[in-house]
């Protein structure tokens, strides 16, 4: 990153050798991005004026190194374009950002929510809300730090007159101390139900880590509740986009500047049908990590996914097995990281 | 901004909460961005060619803060995409560039046309056509300044093989003098009419502003005329997007590092049937700026449009009342704005 | 360009005023862009990691400066996206980036590809692939300089799991040394036929150059093998879209500040039908470049196409002539070219 008083150019470009091998699926060999890193560039600055006070902006633009594109979204600065106010008593942010209510997918995941390891690979939620991660319109405020001790909030408002589709609240409470860090995360978002009516998407998170020195275990709990399925005849859809459980436990084991990491993930699908219900996934993921400095890394990941039931989670390419039931999809990744 | 000897980063980002009630529609709470200063990202620089020639660069794109996009338009260098040389003798500039015809209308306006106080609120034709503000394949050509007068003229061709849809031809002279500013523009683009035939749109403005010191007044008028409803049977359209006047005050008063600003607008619809002619707005908007700093400022700006006959004009958010007659459009919003 | 550790800031703006008069079409006025140098922005950096290692990253986009736009493909850094590690073993690269087949086409080419003057212009291949110069997930492979003699390749998978459309393979080999430069690629691309099955497209290209002091000539062959029209009944997509050679001869002649350039290229369609294989073009083309310094010129250019047969190439603007009989194309361009 180039810094001087206003203004910070940043950024990172990764991309990757994929091979993805689904049940029932021929193999596919590809060039992916972003496995150990998100692709980003980036403008951020921080003004101090004075008494405390400081005032800061921060826009960032993904980069998809193997394509040459930025977000599929069509978003410029789809990872954050906000504007802050600084103070003793915490930030007060303005713009689009990262809800408070998926900040533990990333940050108690060895793998966050990128390449072929995240936890989203198994997540119906994760990749079925375009705003799962982040918020448009979205005012955020972030408290001090009381001796570890840290809370946000975040408010988007719909920005509809008719009814209230898309209102986002959530809010995350964390402790951070010497090895220990603990994190709990709570969001509701308004959403539309097959039914017609409003329904609320509802988003628990519980989380930590510990440092061990040698290792750092992690550990996470998510439940994410949709109303789809959950009331009236709307059982079509509870079938495939139904509620589930996703808990994580993972590990980072530093070797001077190596670095292996592993999780297992595990999604229980909830509130359907019976069939529904039983379609259930789970991941293994392990990588491996070589700093060639702090700026730049070789990695490699395997991951294999195992569904059961109805459950057809890929790692990319398509459904394992045509018929979708009970394949499984393993795949590998070997890229390289810059950052800047 | 970040300035070394051939290219500076500069840019704005500015979001606001904004509040809107429209006459017969519920409220709307929501966010929005510029509201005291145009969101952009830039890149500029000028090189000493020696023997006083210079030439220089400039591109500049939109940043819409509250949801992280560039412009609606899909051009990435919306604001300003030109190359220049610059000698004595003035500026020969080419690219994508702001029409003189259309600079009045954020220099002599003391919202500029962003927010909820700028004038374009109740302009059909500012509203309605997209090159209303800036031309593709525009030449400009800025004079020298002789003695606080300075002169600018565009022309942007139509590369139109079969009419001359789009062609554009401006120009503005200005006189700034101590605490006067006065300036005249005019400017013609080729229309395609209701008819299917070439029509000009002619677009006349006449503005000044004096710096007494403790306040400056500013005023400004408009003549946007279309061909639209003019000539032959349109009358449909004639009611939509017919020719205006538009003519506005307004004040800035300075207050050590505070500053207020208010203005007032009146729009008169012009050579369209009697019905329409009787569709006016005006526009009453009044907005305080506390400067953190020279780079940044809280403000809040409170505004009400009130239509008159057909005229269904609004802050945001869809036309007053159902039928839309004579209804009103009333909006506040409060923002932060930083620039780098 | 501003450069520190980790970034530099780089790119061209360049933007022109342009004629084309097609044989049976009206004559055209416009503005286009990047006559002289492809305009672009980009960001890029390399960091020693020691031991003779390095690690690099290029992000670079286009810059239509006419318009504001960026590329019409969409992708942000169409022009490249890479992530690389360097060695004295070479350099590996992944992303999108220019393809070994088609080096030859800017480089043994007074004009590029790029303006009225360069051998695209009268090329069915390099207008109609989308990915005649570039390719997405390329994995780049460059040998060092063994005393001026240097080899590249690249890769990228196809990313298809039903066949293999798509799929790239090129390389090249060239020699420095002093006046002299040689060079021969060759390359090959799985494209789908009009009968439904899979092709390969073929480039073979043969070039070289060799500067006199008072002037350099330049000579390129380049032979674009498509496999329409050449197997089964396409004989109609064989007569719009066939194969062709392709030459060129060209010279840079630099007089102080200044530049001449000319070149006269030669396209020959191939293995179609008779009508088809007789419809060939030509193009003599004349520039004149003055280097106001080494980032700012000024340019003009004038380029004639002439058509034999039902070829129909033009500058731009359209097929010359309704019956796309033999017509002609003449074109001038007068421009301003900055670069930072």
């Amino acid at each position: 990153a180039y810094a001087q008083s206003s203004v910070t150019l940043f950024g990172v470009v990764d991309a990757n050798l994929r091979y993805v091998k689904n049940s029932g699926l021929a193999s596919n060999y590809g060039m992916s991005n972003s496995g150990l890193s998100s692709g980003r560039l980036g403008f951020r600055g921080v003004e101090d004026l004075g008494g405390g006070l400081k005032a800061g902006f921060w826009l960032e633009s993904d980069v998809n190194a193997d394509t040459g594109t930025f977000s599929s979204t069509g978003k410029m600065f789809q990872r954050r374009s906000t504007v802050s106010l600084m103070g003793n008593w915490g930030e007060f942010r303005l713009g689009r950002d990262f809800a408070p209510s998926s900040v533990h997918s990333f940050k108690y995941d060895p793998f966050g929510v990128i390449g072929i390891g995240g936890q989203n690979v198994t997540s119906t939620t994760a990749r079925g809300l375009s705003n799962y991660y982040r918020h448009d319109n979205a005012v955020g405020y972030f408290t001090p730090n009381f001796g570890g001790v840290q809370a946000e909030f975040m408010f988007a408002p719909d920005e509809q007159a008719a009814n209230n589709t898309g209102r986002h609240m959530s809010g995350r409470l964390s402790y951070e101390n010497g090895p220990v860090s603990a994190s709990v995360s709570y969001g509701v978002t308004n959403v539309a139900t097959a039914a017609g009516t409003l329904g609320k998407f509802k988003q628990l998170g519980v989380a930590g880590s510990y440092n061990f020195g040698v290792a750092q275990l992690v550990a996470s709990v998510y439940r994410d509740d949709l109303p789809f399925g959950t009331y009236g005849a709307t059982t079509a859809s509870a079938q495939t986009a139904g509620s589930e459980d996703r808990w994580l436990i993972g590990v980072n084991v530093p070797v001077g500047n190596h670095l292996i990491r592993a999780s297992y993930v595990r999604t229980n699908a909830r509130k359907g049908p019976a069939a529904y219900n039983d379609s259930d996934a789970s991941k293994i993921a392990i990588g491996y990590v070589h700093n060639l400095s702090k700026r730049t890394s070789l990695y490699g990941t395997v991951a294999r996914v195992s569904n059961d039931g109805a459950a057809n989670f890929s790692i990319a390419g398509g459904a394992p097995t045509p018929g979708g039931w009970s394949g499984n999809s393993t795949g590998a990744e070997v890229g390289l990281k810059h950052s800047f």
